[in-house]
């Protein structure tokens, strides 16, 4: 009933610090038949802030997912709010994808009748925003916040960025009238469990959140349907830089 | 990492022979630490098909959901495709609540860029879409169908209404354009499996799927939020054939 | 061309005292040839300020339209704002069944492009923003405030409660660019007019706007549909205490 | 409690075969102590099948409304289905005022979950569409459906255009889900009470219903909002052949 | 490849002043073989600040539509940011019709994820809502702010509207997190390119947008569909006043 | 007051022969005083028909949209129907960035009420009602239609692509009560001219549209906005194949 099963989870960006931490949220709540593969693109962007950002990192996460479908895996989890990449990852995987932008809204949307996001910088909120649109929570979500810092400063060891966090997601709390807090960046995924016992609401972190969805996707038997527009890609040479994703 | 855990599913009519069904649907997918503990109400209606039944059975629902939290269930499956009284449960409950209806469409904007869903009598489709609206996916949805025939054939051992659901998907599945299809009753939950075998799409199951997000609302610490408009009822005096909800 | 009829006008919460108060509304602008029947549950909860309560209270409203149809009474008003148990009303009645909420938002849309609601605790705000969003008029309106005072203040003599309705409604009209205000509980239905005259802009109470839109539809011979999703419940047996629902 | 009263039908084109249908209609349901006053311009279009001639319907319509006021009616209707100038009409008007699609379609939400709408010519389906968005009833309604002919032959003595309409209301009976029809043009209006108990639902006809709406707003003592968007025109010198609206 | 053609520019409403701003505004962009033709209607409202306003300068517009028809002009713009009597001078027309509302949003759009809206009066607020709705645009706009002065105050060569316009503009541009600003008065349009310059953002102007619209769409052979919806008007004798739009 | 200028128009595939019919359809609507240039990536995917395409497309597109920018183009076209990359080209742009599927549906507003759109592959399908959504359109939009072929068989010199996309707009034109048909796809800009002849509707080819709206958006010296999310991306290091997008 619990087969043994691999999860890739995908850190979009370069940054190794951001992938350990993304590792270790994922391992955190991996069931014990889950094995956790914390992976990063070896070239791209070492921080995903904008479309700019994601366009690149998304030929990264095509990578991975190849590599990832060449190895086996049971599953795979896009570890940037963004979700970059997550229709085209679809096309490519044979077995589920989840991303934790997606994952965290719709657990959101489960324990709370509207959520607040809180996320880095400023220029990130319209990403937040069309992907509300996308999955259909815009209903579902009072505001997004932005800590109006880099992704980075969420390794640089200060501190500051996660108080920055905790402020952030307590002004939402009060002033919101939302249940629940989504937090927008994957390098805040170590945050979730410490804010959600000293606010008292679920504080959720998309990186545990998509873990579990592709684990309960994967016991049920559920994966990306290969009918219709997620297919496999159309067989046609790539060239150049892209072959390898031939 | 994986506690033991009881999960309490609620079959929300009061048929012995669907709660049977849901009950197996349930434990084929459950984790090993977790127990399934199938109810129905003892009081209430025999199988729900409008508006009508569910404001009968809601009050069942919550009954049970006063008894599981009482009994220190981890959490709580709704396992009729209208989610009767889901945000009441919400409210009485302290632990998470999971619809089957919003468990299936969560998991089919996974797999599929658009589903289907299949249903019982015509006049259930008006439920079905209301919940699309109120649960954001409205434009994940293509059709929903329904088989025109009552709830209960399904436990009527002759197979009948077995044989039209599987008509109607493979129907959906080739007509509609949809990546996957929802199966929109409990009382279809031991269908999922052989279906998504034979069409080659993802076919959903809800008991099985809401099963799976309440184990992962669990593992993630993350409960019905009691700030705002899910905290607990406010306290009151009921009366009556309804004290014993106080 | 007026017939002599009947509007059973149901309280769905169990107190006398804004029973009174609800009857009272509806008298005052009932057609002379129209008799009103003000009814409320002898068994449920005596205020209404969740989903729970809701849920609750439309068992008491579908007693209480069985009996209204048995009586042979023209139509039936639900007179709580959450419209509780509606649908399943409009399943049981052969006459046509109003709810505040409704009515009072549709009377709204008639002379104001976009109008504010004010209701009691902020934990029923989610419960009005869910029935805009059914009925169709977020985009009429501009805001939901609530006065935080639970909905017996509206009726302990004190006239605090009415008060804080006052103000609030003064706030919304010089902040929110409405038009006008829809009052969010049946307990307000008294301070219409007064506050219509102090404001000088439409101050809408539901049950005097439902009571006339059910006069209006029992003039133009319209009725509940019983062609498809509102057609009579399927004839089931009922069981425990629900078998005087049959 | 029921003062006498006046209420002004506008045909807002110029055919005098028309107006007296819609008297008819509008006194068939009107209160015993309501004077049901039917106008339409002396100049203007004879039939209303399009934006243009709606545009210039929108003018008689609001010189009706004008000389109305300066008679003291107590209230206004607007007989076609496009509710031509209905936002002008109300800015001009101390009164209330309803046009017939938006009391059609209101009136329909309130006994069925969902609606059919038979038009003329195909050409105004788009008008329908355009109201049904603007009034926030997109999702109240199945279809929109054009018997193809031009409004005046509802006037021809024929009884073609009625044998179309019947035809049509039959088909979307069967064919859409739909528990209601609308009639969408102010010549059909003494069609809906004959359809409706032929057909066995509901059959709407908006000029009857903007009737008991204008009625009830008026027992209600609410009139358009003169605080906001809806008070009355800046006063300015109009020009040329507008001068007699300054 | 660049033949001569005509652009007609109708400010719908009756000011000489303001007909002169518009007029330099268009001539400003125009393609070397454009010539404007910019005009106003003789009769009408000497500005437009509302939908009685709009009901009237529709009738204007039309007017002037079909005598450019007549002179032949390639294509026209509706100069008032309420676009009146857009749909109606579509059917009108046999060349392509832009409002200025519209055209300004549309290249919004282009250049930023978000706009602002900066208008004049605030009653005139409800009517850009209702265009953004109307266009598609609603999730593509901040916020509509109104300086709460009237139109013709932009012609009283005080400097003062334009003065709180600017203001206005950067307070937008602070506050909603928008990356344009698009101008809500055709009396505006002379402002756009300095405000440009001083905030560097885009600050858009409808009536060169539409200019170059206009332009655009003659040079690529497109024009108002005559299939449909917008066909020319049925022919029908319009009487009195309107007989000269025969 | 038309200075001379260059638009790069970018075809994101590999194919010479796309980029050459891309390219005559660009310069036979460009003004005298434009330059068209026309480029498509050296290296990347032959053809775009689905997510995973248009995923690897988008970085050609930011290499093409950071090579032009630094050759001092006065704007970009992409001229692929999925707009790939456009949000990331416009952060890395300068001047504006338009996309052949925005520019379409865009001016397909601007004359007709409604308008069919006709692709290749039906798995591009989805990739065209996300846009319709994402641009505020969905309203515009009656239907999707798929001719079922590849994007490369309409450069494949049978013809045969093309007479199946003629007889697709036919039956859209018949059936879907659009004023106007959408091509679907680059490689279709030789066939709008025609069809618009033949069919006697606008039949709209994106690629000439961009070209327009871009002229346009120069000669109103608009600009993408770098106040906000589309600012410049933040500079990092991209690694690896990504340097030379620094």
């Amino acid at each position: 009933m619990a087969a043994q099963q691999i999860i890739q989870v995908i850190n979009p960006n370069t940054s190794a610090a951001m992938t350990h931490t993304i590792a270790q949220a994922a391992r955190a709540v991996a069931a014990p038949e889950t094995t956790i593969v914390a992976v990063c693109p070896s070239q791209g962007v070492p921080s995903i802030e904008g479309h700019f950002d994601e366009a690149v990192a998304a030929i990264g996460v095509l990578e991975q997912i190849k590599a990832g479908r060449e190895q086996g895996v049971s599953g795979h989890v896009i570890a940037c709010f963004g979700d970059p990449g997550l229709l085209a990852a679809r096309e490519l995987a044979s077995g589920p994808v989840v991303g934790i932008a997606e994952a965290s809204m719709h657990m959101a949307t489960l324990v709370a009748t509207r959520f607040s996001i809180v996320t880095t910088l400023p220029r990130t909120v319209i990403i937040a925003r069309h992907l509300l649109r996308q999955y259909g929570f815009e209903h579902h979500c009072s505001a997004v916040h932005a800590i109006d810092l880099p992704v980075l400063t969420l390794e640089d060891g200060s501190g500051l960025a996660q108080e920055k966090v905790r402020e952030r997601c307590i002004q939402a709390m009060q002033q919101d009238g939302s249940g629940a807090i989504v937090l927008g960046c994957g390098g805040m995924s170590n945050l979730a469990q410490t804010l959600t016992r000293e606010l008292g609401i679920p504080v959720i972190d998309g990186v545990s959140a998509a873990v579990k969805m592709v684990e309960s996707l994967v016991a049920l038997g559920l994966s990306t349907s290969k009918h219709g527009d997620l297919d496999y890609p159309v067989q046609k040479n790539l060239s150049g830089q892209f072959q390898h994703l031939n």
